[in-house]
């Protein structure tokens, strides 16, 4: 429910508010260097800092708990925890009777019966995607070759918007993003046929991101305005390089060593400072409401490098899986 | 890697030109009815038949080998089998050397090391899905109460199609489309908070269908030029029933009672009557070669009953699942 | 439930009295040579024929229906289907009234509610044991440098049993016997330290074996009555080889590259022609009842190539995972 | 390779003298109560202090990071930490050159090419059973109407053994011994037929306690020397009860609502003080040597907590697997 991969398999844990949240990576292979600062580079990208990010900044103390010794991965498995910090829990204790629209305040209330967690969201928060980036530090060692590039393409449907984001700031409101990530150097023959396709475990984890609502590989759905002979990549060479990259880089599910080029959109952040309709379990009607909290006013603009990090889950499995076959 | 499901788990197995495809569904609770007419209808609405689409015409004769018995599930894993017949290998062989533009000729021949079964494209082949309709049609009898509809949006970028799909057929080339999924009637609660969310697993599975590149839920790639106070779902009564459904009836990965709503997009059929160029790996050249053979012309015309099947598994196994927490 | 492995992966299907049974194997390499005649040696190993076997004897008609042509693995599901002949359903519909001592017919009965298939067993029959040989023939070939060796330790207490065997067919009784297994050849790593051990994984699919009642792995159950100085393999070369090999070539549920060695108990056959008591749900009451049909009145003398077909399994699957370390 | 359990889900981290070892458990339904001081009474069980058992004694420190909030399971991954202490390194370092008879030294060294951490054991120490205890603590809470009890049969072949131990510690020799564990109050219909039977589901947890060579169900290996007639247990009334329970309440794999019962046998402690040859991979031959530290006389003394605490997550497995039938 919590894990995912065959060989190289996490499994994520922690709540927003509560003391730590962290992944317990398996099937590492032994001999693997690794230290604490080794996360550093990409927990940094994904802190805000930015313009239409979250106040809320994190400090990401790491710790590396087990699987490694001397510097080095031992092929037992490795739990890293990133302690939780600068949390006020009191604007959420609402949620239980308001659910706010757009979260999943209502849902886990339905699922688990009250037990959730609430407090920030619990563990429906962007904050475990701290976890997510610190496995993709440790996926990325074990595919150097591969090199794995997420950047954003347009936020609120443009290119240039950093006049649309103070303007969505300024109206305490909020925008959506589109994401490209492209992935170069990877050998012919990652994926497989049927249930276990280089899409299919792509779109499973990507999904797994809060807030991503699409996802298109190659051209995607401009590929229902074309023809065959348009989208069709004639292969040039003995390497199966291709004329154009119109499938992103997979053919029957499997990898044809040309790139993987795909794109996930991010839904406007849920929180948003204006007034909004919920039900209220309390006085038992709908009601205007505000969500008070520090939120990212456009969480695309934190996605990128969470992207990567999922990607290089599914890339190390797919490189583990390869060996046996 | 030919598997999927936790509790419904379906394996795959067959290729286009063997003996026979089929299904082998372990983990359907004991006591449901089940015959081998129960097929016939989905069966029906995938087979060829409408303009643009194959004249490869099968006679789909299904077979429930294990798993029932006197015309109920016993809770034994049960094995469907549909023969394969009207098969022409003929036309295959030269895949080998020249594989064709747009198909996995060329990654599964590194993939498998020149052994896989090229006959008609083998296990990555359209006829497969047949056996992915027979699963849906298992899956479906045990979520009774929920309604899922799949059907066409559009092809080639236009809602009524059929001059584009003559014009296309008449100049052998192909068209993509849009499916449009809509799930009603189900319960909220079903789905987990990571890696096992209803899009996670939805989408999935969609993309073990042969063509697919896309997949979006609710307003989906749109909602990258909406704002949160836009997109936002006001909760109006104590169902948890909204306002509007723009997240597709799905929050932070679990199902909230409203519809769920999805779109898939599928590529235009890789197969074509038109010269392409490929690499010939014969005479070590790029080369205009010609694909002979039997096909669609637009696949998305048979998808939308596979892209129901495929929900209905998901669900199936969600609905499992829920009993349990 | 009914599949088992990590990469080389096995689902059984099929009921005793149904039209086939089968096992489909995901998961094996592409390029191995396989034909249906490879079976025949290991599927005649197990038929009866033998003192003390059942005189139902079945010609194991098998076929290879999908993932190997031109007579080698394609790298796609390998489904293998044997059908059933010789079937006499008659005697069991009393199963559901008066469920067998020793037999699954009430402990199904209950779990599936009356739906389970009672014809000679349906899915809790020994019948199904020829598709875990079948099986074992293709996990066989995988590691051709390992040899598996399991022979009849004992029946009855006794190592020469004939005599005892003739008393019990004519007291229409059966009777238990142990199976040793050995394992020369393989290389040193196969296995993991916690969940996955050599032992775990063995005796996980020693007991899928009707019958099965204990396994023990090296001294086993003698170790008990053992000092540390006297259990202790003295490691005596650089390869790891060992003076003594009480361990049974396991430790810390990794191989040491010494002989694996282990051995499993097989009940008394539960069918036995002696009237026995039990509950009778029509009359609601106990009372004597007499089983009729045609059955082994030792198990133990069928099981070596059986114990031998899985332990080839799960070390099938352990060479694939070693590759991934 | 760390995780087992199809939905109550564990995973084990840490090493013996890392900073911390620990479980995470996944499928652990909402709205149970727990908190820390609910681990203690268990945790001591299996803390040394008796005659035969080592001198290092841990304070065993547990936190739940994760999965509760306000005393009662969220539905969330529950992550249970348990601090190391007490610990002493020096005396492992020359097992990296001579590796000690009886131990994981050797094949880990092969398996993880020098990488596995070798301070105490590292992940192949009985330090991570107390991980394995407190994962049985919570699962013991999902079936409180399950009584689970295992006890000490027999050490060094008697059940008064209390002078034997003194002479073995004396002569710096260890034992091994026989723990029975017993279950009551279970209902009819846990397990499978096949792979998942309860037999298969518990063996493959108790092969994972470091130092188990055996396990049998019922009379296991005394089964070999009885006859059907006596083997078999009649039902007497219609809630499945026998007259007898030699099939140890399993048939066919599945529960039949008598008791469970089996026996495990643990091999004498590997580190004993008396002069051991090995092979010195610096001198490269073999030679005496002492293992300095402190270990227990006799495992088994600890392990009955144990026994009881994996069989209690097989059972919160199969209970939660069950209403999904």
């Amino acid at each position: 429910m919590n894990s995912f991969g065959r060989l190289f398999r996490i499994s994520i844990y922690g709540e927003s508010h509560g003391s730590e949240v962290g992944i317990l990576i398996d099937g590492c292979p032994s001999g693997l260097p690794l230290c604490e600062s080794d996360f550093k580079p990409d927990l940094l990208r994904r802190q805000p800092g930015a313009l239409g990010t979250t106040p809320r900044v994190e400090k990401d103390t790491l710790q590396i708990k087990s699987g490694v010794f001397d510097g080095t991965s031992t092929g037992a498995p490795i739990l890293i925890s990133i302690t939780n910090g600068n949390t006020n829990s009191k604007h959420y204790e609402s949620t239980l009777s308001i659910p706010r629209p757009g979260h999943a305040d209502f849902t886990k209330k339905i699922k688990y019966e009250g037990h959730a967690d609430w407090r920030g969201g619990g563990i429906s928060s962007g904050r475990l995607t701290v976890a997510l980036v610190a496995a993709g530090v440790v996926a990325k060692k074990t595919i150097p070759h591969i090199k794995i590039e997420a950047r954003i393409l347009e936020i609120g449907g443009q290119t240039d918007y950093q006049a649309l984001l103070q303007q969505a700031i300024n109206e305490q409101d909020s925008l959506g993003g589109i994401i490209e990530c492209r992935v170069s150097g990877l050998e012919i023959g990652l994926g497989e046929p049927f249930f276990d396709s280089v899409e299919s475990t792509i779109s499973h984890l990507m999904f797994s991101i809060p807030g991503i609502k699409g996802i298109e590989f190659g051209d995607g759905f401009k590929a229902a305005q074309m023809r065959g002979s348009e989208f069709n990549d004639a292969i040039i060479d003995a390497h199966g390089r291709t004329a154009t990259n119109h499938s992103g880089g997979i053919n029957g599910g499997i990898s044809n060593g040309n790139d993987i080029l795909f794109r996930v959109v991010t839904r406007p952040t849920a929180s948003i400072g204006l007034v909004q309709n919920s039900f209220n379990f309390e006085t038992n009607k709908m009601e205007g409401h505000q969500i008070v909290g520090r939120h990212d006013a456009c969480i695309a603009l934190r996605v990128p490098v969470i992207v990567e990090a999922l990607t290089a889950v599914a890339l190390a499995d797919f490189n583990l899986m390869r060996r046996t076959q």
